[in-house]
């Protein structure tokens, strides 16, 4: 996908300098947000004040250690890096209008290449509805440096912390988990077999659910709109993005709290649980430990889950406990297990 | 500097894990803004709404392109890439409030010299007023690479931009340019020196201006509030990253005008214009061309421009000009020659 258009043309960075390379990445972003005053080409960005809250989230992407280009489209990239900053903000129970996108690059890339990446961020900005408004170009001694800011809004009182997680609290999830693993996996064992083999040509296209939740993730917006719509503001809301079992404990901490979630009310898709198998791994491990998911997990009052558990995507999945209860998964034959979290760690 | 604390203990990264290293570092930043509601350990940081515009900036700086840690202690680096950041919010006539720190690092770096600089950003956390609201923490496979967001606040029509000055404005610039040049200059020569025969110690205590300069610059948080003593809102202004010669032209574009600035107007301290003739180079062309003195440009309009003139620091050193008069240098013998850009490039 991202050579078709690299093979065309091969523009050296170098022959347009950071200013012209700025413009010429940034010049077709139109913007959308009543609040952008000023966007890219001042010192800074100006956003308009309001009587909301400003949540702001960022994130660094490095090459070899977030993403293997080898079998990352430059455009997925982009539209993910964007998508995944969009997740922290919907994990606040808030909107996002605004990013700063800051690249270091090799002269390994091409300006298509870079402008590839771009398309990508430029289709996630016009999905989620935010503005470009900033950023940083500069060069690296090797591979690709990605740093995005996001900045959303929302009034002080609905915004969901991950502090305030409450017992008896109901866990919600939304979607379908481990798909986003299960693609890696796929991803990552391609690769290994056109390495010793590079005539042999993947067949992905039967697995285009779990390839498409690893290199394309949705940020929920769509969830905050529904809570929003259904009156509920949850006690307390992550993103999944290191894994069920991790992320749930981050709320564990952070509220001084215990839970107890069922692992048959987990929510994984028939695609994902034939592949898990497929690779002879258990599906229920894949969804509990695999990341990268982007989901929402959620701690709501009980009285207020009625609004929300028949909704589209979201899953009824257990309930906060006191925290001498500890963290607990109740299998299938009703026996419970503590739980570990055993999320992906990048040192 | 950076050494000494380093020889006594070395921690290894991986043995802290990405959360545990993210609260080691972070745990000692004291918040001293009304405006930070939630800071580090959530999904995104929460600043309090107001009827001020926000004001954001964003730097990626990268290790062997932007610094070389041969000679950039990490506590000056940390220092440094907080007080530049703070330098975009001044150089819009904004007041910093918040910032996010991301740093990719390899497992070259112990967790004590991730204190350091660490260290470094607390000490210019502390000297701007400003707090450290977030950030992510991830491996590199080689080098350092630090992104800064900085995030500030200003009345709408206090902000100054690049885009508005006009014909007639006057220029003034504040401190002494030149100085960081020349300190890069002394310190990439002792370490060429140093290469070539490392018995021999660099002696830089007679260069503590220079290298002080380059090292350790500070943003004009102070020029921002004498503006606002003064009651001036500069038409335009801009910080002297590139150099005056690169930044006067991003103002002369942006607000499509013309300016004349005169050499021996150009403020340079006696131990830089020692330094450049010890170095064989021009005074003045260091002064217009070298970088990274994070001084302010401004284009005030004349009317205002006396309630500004003799405040300590501000040097008035020419007028804008219609476009079609060009950007002209006036030299000591009163003759005009075209200015050209030739500010740092990383690319």
């Amino acid at each position: 996908m991202s050579e078709s258009k690299e093979s065309i043309q091969r523009t050296e960075i170098g022959s347009l300098g950071e200013f012209g390379l700025i413009q010429r990445l940034t010049n077709n972003f139109p913007l959308q947000q009543s609040t952008t005053i000023k966007a890219v080409g001042d010192d800074a960005a100006v956003l308009r004040g309001s009587d909301q809250a400003m949540v702001v989230s960022t994130d660094l992407l490095v090459e070899g250690v977030h993403f293997d280009l080898a079998y990352f489209p430059l455009q997925h990239l982009g539209y993910k890096a964007i998508a995944c900053n969009v997740s922290d903000i919907c994990a606040m129970n808030a909107y996002a209008e605004q990013v700063t996108v800051s690249i270091a690059v090799s002269n390994r890339f091409s300006v298509e290449a870079l402008e590839l990446l771009y398309d990508g961020m430029r289709h996630a900005c016009k999905v989620y509805n935010v503005d470009l408004v900033g950023g940083d170009t500069t060069s690296s001694l090797r591979g690709l440096v990605i740093s995005i800011t996001a900045i959303g809004r929302q009034m002080e009182h609905k915004i969901s912390y991950r502090a305030s997680a409450r017992p008896g609290d109901y866990l919600f999830v939304t979607g379908e988990l481990g798909g986003a693993y299960l693609g890696l996996q796929l991803l990552e064992r391609e690769k290994q077999l056109f390495l010793e083999n590079p005539s042999i040509q993947p067949d992905l296209e039967n697995q285009r659910y779990a390839v498409g939740k690893f290199l394309k993730p949705e940020a929920r917006k769509d969830v905050v709109l529904w809570l929003e719509k259904a009156g509920v503001v949850p006690h307390a809301m992550i993103d999944l993005s290191d894994g069920l079992s991790s992320d749930l404990m981050h709320i564990c901490q952070q509220s001084q709290i215990g839970a107890e979630i069922t692992e048959s009310l987990i929510p994984m898709s028939e695609e994902a649980k034939l592949l898990a198998l497929k690779f002879q791994l258990d599906p229920f491990v894949c969804a509990l430990n695999g990341g990268e998911d982007y989901e929402l997990l959620m701690a709501v009052d009980p009285e207020e889950a009625r609004k929300i558990q028949f909704l589209p995507g979201f899953h009824y999945i257990g309930e906060c406990k006191p925290q001498q209860s500890g963290i607990q998964l109740k299998t299938d034959q009703g026996k419970l297990h503590p739980m570990k979290a055993q999320g992906w760690a990048h040192f």
